[in-house]
């Protein structure tokens, strides 16, 4: 098990946001460093997909995760758990992180010894979606009881992330859930985004995630100009 | 079916929220109106609790819901389907409502007829904890697929509340969720608070919440000077 502190962030004084997050990104490309932004409702199921992920890739990758929360700790005590760098960031109230302070929170992490570095974001579908933190790809997953129903109710978080992983799939059966209907719904938003059905629980559908974000990571890598 | 109109509101002007929900409460008061904010993550299953409970209640009391979204129209259909006053609120991208918001929606309702009011707010268990609608009282719905340790991560929405449906728990076998330790957390927040293990889809427990919702309406119009 990893160590890891506490950091209180401070709402960023940039009135620019998305000029702020460009700047990072651009940063991050050049010391060759990943930012995978992931989101989601609360209780999704965000750490223990993450666990299950930095299991199958700690051995060929250096990873990094940043757990934002209103408050407590439990979700980097479970991340430390699988031995990867972590840090929890409390936002005090706010319920998003933007650029400056996911900046704030990769200085707090310390990134020089790493490839790949994770924010889990605050669990809430709609303000992170309207803030761009400077990651090099956003990912969300929708977990089966939350509905089928959500990407026509929480249209720009479907819309801006890069990959959606539908979550608890092991639990199709006891929910009114259409996981073709659904499907159908999010590529109306967003023809681009990949789709993985997974169950964090039962492991089904991290490997292909894993394989998914790996490759990213070396395309990432690769493009210094991309 | 009732039918019902989409109202686009408008981001309030006034910066003294508190001022402006106490203010819209005294109003509500003096035209026996009570107005119930009820709150949860997305897919917790508000609409489905509502539906059910408004059909227990509709014999006894006049009911009108507003329901508030960032987009699309699916709640208010699915209200309009039990016979209540339905409207559908859009925020604007906006990620919860305040009083002036509040009042807004209680306008394009019109409440002259109407005993009772439900807002449903947007889904987030973050930003509609910071921010007064004007309403009699809050509710909030957890549903156990989001996991029991939700009031370590958002207290604020479980300190505001005066009663708290832990929804789906026709669902506990298939989770970890302990329901025991859950209720301990949340008194520890907010001792006061009432907590009513329900299934909206099965209807257990929907019979206390409505009761519960009668007396305080009973109880709103009793006491004039409350």
């Amino acid at each position: 098990m990893s160590e890891f502190r506490i950091l209180e962030i401070k709402q960023s004084i940039f009135e620019n946001n998305n000029k702020q997050a460009d700047q990072l990104r651009e940063q991050l490309k050049k010391e060759d460093l990943f930012l995978l932004n992931l989101m989601s409702s609360p209780g999704s199921g965000k750490t223990t997909t993450l666990t299950k992920t930095i299991n199958l890739l700690k051995s060929e990758l250096r990873i990094g995760v940043m757990e934002a929360d209103i408050d407590s700790d439990v979700d980097a005590v479970t991340i430390a758990k699988t031995g990867a760098k972590v840090i929890q960031l409390h936002t005090g109230g706010m319920c998003h992180l933007d650029a400056g302070m996911t900046k704030q929170g990769l200085e707090g992490l310390g990134t020089n010894d790493l490839d790949l570095i994770i924010l889990e974001n605050v669990g809430n579908l709609v303000c992170p979606a309207e803030f761009d933190t400077g990651s090099s790809k956003n990912a969300m997953i929708l977990s089966v009881p939350e509905g089928d129903d959500k990407p026509l109710k929480y249209p720009l978080m479907f819309q801006i992330c890069d990959v959606l992983l539908i979550n608890k799939i092991d639990v199709l059966s006891v929910f009114d859930f259409d996981i073709e209907l659904c499907k159908e719904r999010v590529l109306k938003l967003n023809p681009k985004i990949k789709i993985i059905p997974i169950s964090a629980r039962t492991g089904e559908g991290i490997p292909e995630f894993a394989q998914w974000l790996k490759t990213e990571v070396q395309n990432w890598k690769g493009n210094p100009h991309e």
